[in-house]
């Protein structure tokens, strides 16, 4: 975290600083004592009240703490620097032997109530500081450097792969743009103070007044957040990948090993639990989406139920006692596999009487070969749904 | 969330934020003066204390923030928009230069003390804010945004397909009816600033004020939530109702895979595991009602037990000695149903003679016969079972 | 959570609410400035100190909302109602319009303060409310609206069975009973606007003061609950009863099935989940008792582990070679429990000498069935120790 | 939790409540007001600065709320009670109608400041009560009770066999030894008003002032805690124990059962499981020292996983074919071993002749046999460790 | 924990504490009255401003609370000690009896407001204390000892051998390097008081001012912190490494085992718990780097991915049918591998005929032998593999 004086320097520095001299304890004593006797803090500045009295503002953001997707709690530490004029405040620096500027406690002055209107806790204004700088001229500078914990609405559909905008929303309590009018100095958050956050990488900001349909200004700051994603691919994805990619390789182990059905209910339920430790990380919300990779652990679940199904049914048929017959449609769809299997083994067939003798003794397949195709069959099927689902979700959450 | 200028527009437009121009801070300062000298803030407004003072209300909902089912905890983000007449703060604004209104700390004024009699952690009042708007004819404006924390009585019958009404609940603190008056402006929960929530979708809402039998006057805003479901019908309903499903097929395993303990006792703990799961989320309450889905699972756990018993009862059948000799009754059973299936595969038994010999040599069922009954009369009975239980379950939780 | 005024009600209603009619704000504005002239609010009221002051009180109950029994952690919502007479505070109603009573902020005035001597956080006084009404005889009417947090000594034997005895102690901090004299209204907690709590069941209260061997009155509240079981049976005990009946049906398991040693450990692995679930809900706490619950799952654990032994021993004694021969003993018992069966079974011997040739033959007991006569020894032995367990657990938590 | 009047009444009764009689409230408010007049409560008390005052101490311990090994945090309820004397608050009492003690507001007195040095959040002072015993001899009679939360060093080498002291550590801010003395009234804490913690018993207990090498006094008060280990050794030690054992049983399952490796996994992973729950209660220091624990789990798992080696060794052995031949010094070891087994079973050889060609054809060795022997050798050793790693860790934990 | 005395006696004994004698509470009363009349503490010490008063420093370490890599929170107890002159203060010991210091109370007082800039919860300055000692010449003596909670930009890459700088950050607020100008009299951390921490050494420390470019002065407190490892070797390196290395064993099970499947995903699943429990500890920063302990958990999980794949390869090897001839580069390799080995295990070939007749036969290599090559294979990749990632992971990490 880097120190807060750029802020203070861009304002102050011209007018203060290099003037302070020759001026002792007394003459700053006497200067208080000359403002402050009956000045009311309770009234804001401004001579004319037909005028609005001017806000200048910027924020400079230090960093991110925290931001829980589940609660929806963005915690930030930023500064708000805020300066204006109060003329009751102004002296002639002359009559004090030279005092350009003073420090006053914060709690004998005019502040504005800054009101967050989408806090995570409790409403909260910006904090009272301890003290402030004044000028001669009647120049407030004030620094309110704070811990601002707020609500974002976050959207998880492209968990872990997404972006995410979250605001602080301010206004001035109690008083109406024709009382006082804020001004941002900069259309940005001010970054030179910024020390980068290990989760969230910053793609854009705004701070901006949005006049709204009631004719009133709201003070936003927006930030644009990036998740840096390589902690989750590495610790989420590529685990997650790999072992749904198991799921089909269940029907590559031989029939006779007797781990096939262990086998693939261990693999379901290493997705199940990924599921539940997936819940743990997202909200519940269903608004606006529920989370694609959510999605895509429910789509393995199901695949997986019915991969141990399916195997399941092959070891039914494999365990088919022989005089039963195979029926006349599988048998079919098992010869034109077979041959076509056989034909790319042999590319170049010897004779084609051969051929033909070989085509009527395996007229009659059996149940055990029925079994060998399906487990092929759901082999492939598998890792074209394995691969179809794995790139389209990368491809959905990435654009 | 969206400003709260709707509320603030709708009563305090029209007599302010027009004229506010002439005047200047001198004028301000000495209405102020002239307004807080002499003023008791214990008293209450009234100058006639036979007649009840009255105290406008309107409930504005910003958002919800949380709803916690296991503690009961509500907590949403709300404004109470409250107006009443101060005739001690009323003046001429002929006198003060035009000066239509003003801006006076609220630490200075009577307030009503609003006390919230169902909370989740403290007893509270509504917030001191900052500073309140009054007028000339000493209408006070007190907006109070706060974040209110209560205790929600809960009924988790039908979870996740639940509604839910919370309530927030006021009375003013050491009035009685005789004394102060309080009126909602409108019958509903003003819904303008309202940001979705994300698992809660608000059906209705009423505010009013009853009159109990003790003849005192409650405040109460009532919220009717309904969940929205589409998330834990992803990853709560389905993974388990495949989980469920997969149950009744270790009776298709082939008895000779060496795989059907570990697979009936692997499915059953995975339900078990989701009977812990369901638990962290609901509260341990058997007022008014135990969870249907707990339930349900507990139905799922004592099944299960039961399709672990008859799996080991179908082995030990299926590894008796030839020598033991089938029990009459169970031949008896058996014999039906294979010719049940038997005449169903041949439609057209091509002569009956050998129907009858069939017949004869039939009589003699072996054990391993009998086994093969028994799986499939369990698989039939255990899938029966799971769609009416799961069924019923839906329709009871959708009604 | 019901409104308050019931307890406002039953002392207030006869002196106040119906005469408060003809007096103005300028009366109660004089009246208040009278009252409070020269009061000293570090004084307790009493003029003549040789007399005890006395304080009525009375607890409602609102709630209960947490009891937690691993941390001891007791909070409930009640309303304290206090009444005494300052002298002070009395006043001729003809003087001042017949103004009856007033509302006057109660940090104005002299309160007990009542400290509770077993809070769970942090020692806490009652709360200084917001105000409080003075009648005209002096009465001061104090309500004191809190959730209040306890440490409550648990007794976890019964578990989840259990029955609790919960205090809340307060006592007069630096009066003495010559001082300051305590006495409850009625004997029992005011449970009129008491909302019921979803898992305990209040079966009795009590409300009193009692003198202890120091001549010191303290003030109690006891509340006697009792936990509502139908969730706990439920969710913990029916799924545990059913897993742990499992275990004994390894043994019937046909020996070469390949999955008896898998069956049994992964039952009693179920069985340590379960202990460790416990865990998480009991305190660690030996003090007075260590949980029955937890007694048994270790007797079930304990349990599971001799029969992972004896299932080790069945399938040893099994693939004994035939060569080695059966020792004399074990032949011996494996012959009568023989007999005793093939007696049940051939009720009706058909002739005396086949049954002796039969005993001839028989006196070579094969290692096969030694391991079968041991299997159905620890089955029909589980059985009966898993019964004799359960029912008894339910006896002596239900006494 | 025992009420606070012993405490009370060793000091206060003797000069306090029995002469509290003939006064008035009128006498009591001349009183406070003549003392409290120039009454400057920044500076302590004793006129004459060349002497300390002296501070008389004693400290009740109430209950032990938390001691939480992870984070250290140890949380008592307890009571200090001071008494000293304030000159500036003496008088006669035959002035004021014998008036013998008055209660007045700690917020007007002269108070030390006593600040806990190890607390485990924030750094605490005794608590501001609410009022103080006065007498007219200026004894100022103060009654801090107070959680206290502080940290505590902990050494779990013996866990859950352990013992562990804690302290608490004030001294008074800004004022030295020759300022203000604090004395002890008694050498150990006061347990009269104890209630039993169901974890920790406490062994003994000190309260003392130490001059440390800066020659100044520190205020400590010791606690020697013992852990009740009933609950531990149920829930803990037993099921940890007897799953150990089970561990060697692997070698005695018949080497074709085909869940040997299945067996010896899965009992290494219970180890491992109950690694991870030692870890979430222990903290993880490795100063003073690791937890012994956690050291025998470590060999648990060790061991375990030579175990799951040596298995699969085993069955290696039994799976080689049986045309390779045993090598000579492997079928020397068996030899010997099966001839010490063969001589147990044979205690009377018949003649010494067979015993000869019985050697002769034992010449050859099957891998069988070595499998077997290997077994053997590896369950023997397995138990020697398993009970000599036992049985020391009870040793060394209980020393 | 050691007391403060330390840093207390390094500045204030040779000028207090020995002549503290004759003076009486009447002239410390005089003294503070006639210091604190026409105070006025919100301004600086210091007469002539055209000087900046100067604040001497040290910082002593009490003890490390908490350092949550996750969150980043680092928490310390420690004491600032600082000093200043304050003319307005000083006297003249002869005019007050010898009176040579006095304790006032803070609050009267000007202090520096020093604001911690990268606090965890909340922006905090330095706590008031209660009292200060201010002796004659003016010297302030301020200890605050206190609790900093300070976010710390964590590293885990080497975890959990990894080292961390953490630093204390702070600056005066309001006033720039010529208002006010600290300086730290030592260069480092005073760790006399310290009592060590049982997870973190303190390598190193640094106490200084940075003058930034902003001209402005940063009080910086720097730790160099090195984890202590042996729990983290004992409890999560061995296990792991232990897991991992039995993964390569499956290759030596034998094929017809009918476990080796099991085998597999049960130590592949292992290894995936471990990576969960790890991002229970770590933190989810993909800055700046992601754990290396994660990515040799990940290699694992990949790793173990593709040997339960070999495995079911190797299986299907196995069950070819003898028919089917083994494709000539395959048995090539395998009838090079197995001469290799056989040339080992015949050291002495009796004559070469026989090996080339030996040669001959062996052209035919079966599938079972091909299996056994590939596992033989396998085994000595991964064994190869474990220990270059193991090695190469504890070299990284201890560089």
């Amino acid at each position: 975290m880097i120190s807060l004086w750029t802020v203070l320097i861009l304002i102050c520095y011209p007018s203060r600083g290099l003037l302070t001299v020759a001026y002792t304890l007394e003459d700053e004593q006497n200067l208080q004592t000359a403002l402050l006797s009956g000045y009311s803090k309770g009234l804001r500045p401004g001579r004319d009240r037909s005028f609005p009295m001017t806000l200048n503002m910027s924020f400079g953001l230090l960093s991110i703490k925290e931001f829980d997707l589940n609660t929806g709690k963005f915690s930030l530490t930023g500064v708000f620097q805020l300066n204006w004029i109060d003329e009751r405040l102004s002296w002639n620096p002359a009559n004090y032997n030279q005092t350009n500027s003073t420090v006053i406690s914060q709690s004998l002055l005019w502040l504005p109530d800054l009101i967050n209107v989408n806090p995570y806790e409790e409403i909260t204004g910006l904090r009272l500081g301890l003290s402030m700088i004044v000028e001669s001229t009647g120049l407030c500078n004030w620094y309110a450097i704070q811990t601002f914990e707020t609500v974002c609405d976050t959207d998880v559909t492209n968990y872990p792969f997404d972006t995410q905008i979250c605001s602080l929303r301010f206004y001035v309590w109690s008083y109406e743009p024709t009382d006082i009018d804020v001004v941002f100095v900069a259309p940005k958050v001010v970054l030179d103070l910024y020390s980068e956050n290990g989760i969230w990488e910053i793609q854009d900001s705004a701070t901006y007044t949005k006049i709204n349909v009631y004719n009133y200004k709201e003070i936003i700051v927006d930030l644009f957040l990036k998740r840096r994603t390589s902690y989750y691919v590495v610790s989420l994805i590529l685990p997650l990948i790999f072992i749904a990619f198991l799921m089909g390789f269940v029907f590559l182990l031989p029939a006779d090993s007797g781990e096939r059905v262990g086998f693939s209910t261990t693999v379901l339920l290493s997705i199940v639990v990924y599921l539940t430790i997936i819940q743990d990380i997202l909200p519940e919300s269903s608004e606006p989406n529920v989370s694609t990779l959510g999605f895509i652990l429910v789509t393995f679940v199901v695949n997986g139920s019915f991969v141990v199904i399916a195997v399941i049914i092959s070891l039914r048929i494999q365990s088919q006692s022989c005089q039963k017959a195979v029926p006349l449609c599988i048998n079919r769809v098992a010869l034109y596999l077979r041959r076509r299997r056989k034909t790319k083994d042999m590319v170049e067939p010897l004779d084609t009487k051969s051929e033909l003798n070989y085509e009527d003794e395996e007229e009659k397949v059996t149940w055990h070969e029925v079994a060998k195709c399906f487990d092929m069959f759901c082999f492939i099927l598998l890792q074209i749904f394995f691969f179809v689902t794995s790139t389209s979700y990368l491809i959905i959450v990435n654009t």
